[in-house]
């Protein structure tokens, strides 16, 4: 491909644990300018693949910050896959500080997006928070996309909010969208020590401390490998597949206590400590994908592979 | 019913369209204290029963002006019937303004309720505007509760994410909520001249000025009259209906100019001006009553009957 057929992508968050993943998969193809915008908080540890891309240090909150992203360069699709909350401190206080910085902060993108004539978004949404408490006596079922959204948490009502904003924005303006709500993702690049039970958990290991369990590990999620879903989404993107909602999970799900037990064969024995549970954790969140099958072909690695992929990077790495 | 037994009921937004009509409605029992909050904008016009409310002037957004009505009075119950915008000016700019004003601004109403143990709250959203765009090829159906929320108007995604909220407090601290999804209402006391098809055209033929209609007249919409609302309202109230979100309507379609042949039925001639339709407008709204006929009795007033009503109801106020 010539230098300039290359798309250009803005990826929000790019130095995060998702965004790190997609800016590796989409330089894996020669087809890509990538240019991230990122919180200054998060810094580049090295990785190779990212000193391809050119990276803005900011506020997603300052609008002038992000307003020069869009002025130094013709962007074709905007990943948005910034949020400055996660569920456990979205709640309480935490609400106007999450509608202020999330909400507020993806409409004025979303208008920035308007001025510099930017066509398309890909917006990271929750698959784990916006479907909240299932409906009663549906506690066996998927969520599907057509399910209803019932969140126990403000991080999940903002992003099931900025949902609602960008199909607004598709109605009157011709945006292109896509939203994806995805499951749990795990995997290499991961850094949070909040989110993300199977990363957070090696790394307690590694470092011979107690694995933390909130509740009595019978909590159910939908997992996901990140390089399943790199690749997941580099495909619907590539198939140009448009104005879609989709869940991007691997469909099934496990108990706290049965990923123990598959960590338990990775690495041999470790403690865990079992806390009072959380009232924002959901019982049971496993993602209907048949949406997603129906759109690409695609591949879930085994779960069990995933972790010892996983655990081999955090070592190899030296992550702590 | 003794008066340490009346039920002190705040009304935000008490003189407004909706407003007045509670008020009256309520205080045609004697079961009830009612305490009046509402900006400075709309001033009493002179109606007797408002006379025994206490009345608080004030700007919903003033934290501190909000908080005096809950530190002089003991609330059993709030009605929240304030909006600072209506769908036709929401979008675009507007947006933020929507969501800073009137969803920040519900945010910290539960908040003082949760500082004053005020438990219970009415919240007035919108049956026309969060359902938005009926699915595809559903075109013929009424919308019920479990209908898909697309909305097409920043107004109705803050309605909307209202509701999650509420029910997000209703979970974490016990709040008992009524969510009611108002069709359109008209009748007496209505003041706008922006909102609400019937009074707006009624009050135009009364000041011999042309009737405004936006499209070919073929958008169709529930419509329902204020003094029955009122009375359901009332009804959901006394019979304890708790934590559940209802559509409140007629349950039947009407086209405006099917609405206007009603009221050239009542009026006589008058000139109508049709100008190029508003792309906020759904094609069609009706709502599904079902779940709202399966929990009180109620009756619904003719809707040529209601316009008669309203009609002489502005002869004789000569409100203009």
């Amino acid at each position: 491909m010539s230098e300039n057929k290359k798309k250009t992508i803005l990826i929000l968050g790019g130095l995060g644990f998702i965004g790190k993943n997609l800016v590796k998969e989409f330089f894996a193809s020669d087809g890509y300018n990538i240019v991230i915008f990122n919180s200054a908080k998060e810094a580049v540890k090295g990785e190779e693949f990212l000193k391809k891309a050119k990276i803005y240090s900011g506020d997603f909150n300052n609008t002038t910050e992000l307003e020069d992203v869009f002025k130094e360069n013709k962007i074709d699709i905007v990943f948005h896959l910034i949020s400055t909350t996660v569920p456990a401190n979205s709640n309480n206080s935490g609400a106007i500080f999450d509608i202020n910085s999330n909400l507020v902060g993806t409409i004025n993108l979303l208008e920035l997006m308007r001025k510099y004539e930017v066509n398309k978004i890909v917006f990271f949404s929750s698959g784990g928070t916006v479907y909240g408490l299932p409906e009663k006596n549906l506690l066996d079922q998927k969520f599907s996309e057509k399910s209803e959204t019932n969140p126990i948490s403000s991080h999940g009502i903002v992003k099931l909010t900025i949902e609602k904003y960008i199909r607004l924005f598709n109605y009157f303006y011709n945006f292109d969208y896509l939203i994806l709500r995805l499951s749990n993702p795990f995997g290499e690049y991961h850094s949070s020590d909040i989110q993300g039970f199977i990363n957070v958990a090696l790394k307690k290991i590694i470092n011979g401390a107690p694995v933390v369990v909130w509740g009595d590990g019978e909590v159910v999620r939908d997992y996901i490998y990140i390089r399943d879903c790199a690749k997941i989404i580099r495909s619907l993107v590539e198939k140009n597949i448009s104005n879609e909602l989709i869940n991007i999970g691997c469909g099934k799900g496990y108990s706290i206590n049965e990923i123990l037990a598959m960590i338990k064969k990775v690495v041999g024995g470790f403690e865990v400590h079992y806390k009072t549970g959380r009232k924002f954790d959901v019982l049971k969140s496993v993602l209907d994908t048949t949406k997603l099958k129906s759109l690409i072909d695609y591949e879930i690695t085994d779960i069990e592979e995933g972790i010892r992929n996983t655990y081999e990077w955090l070592l190899k790495n030296k992550v702590k």
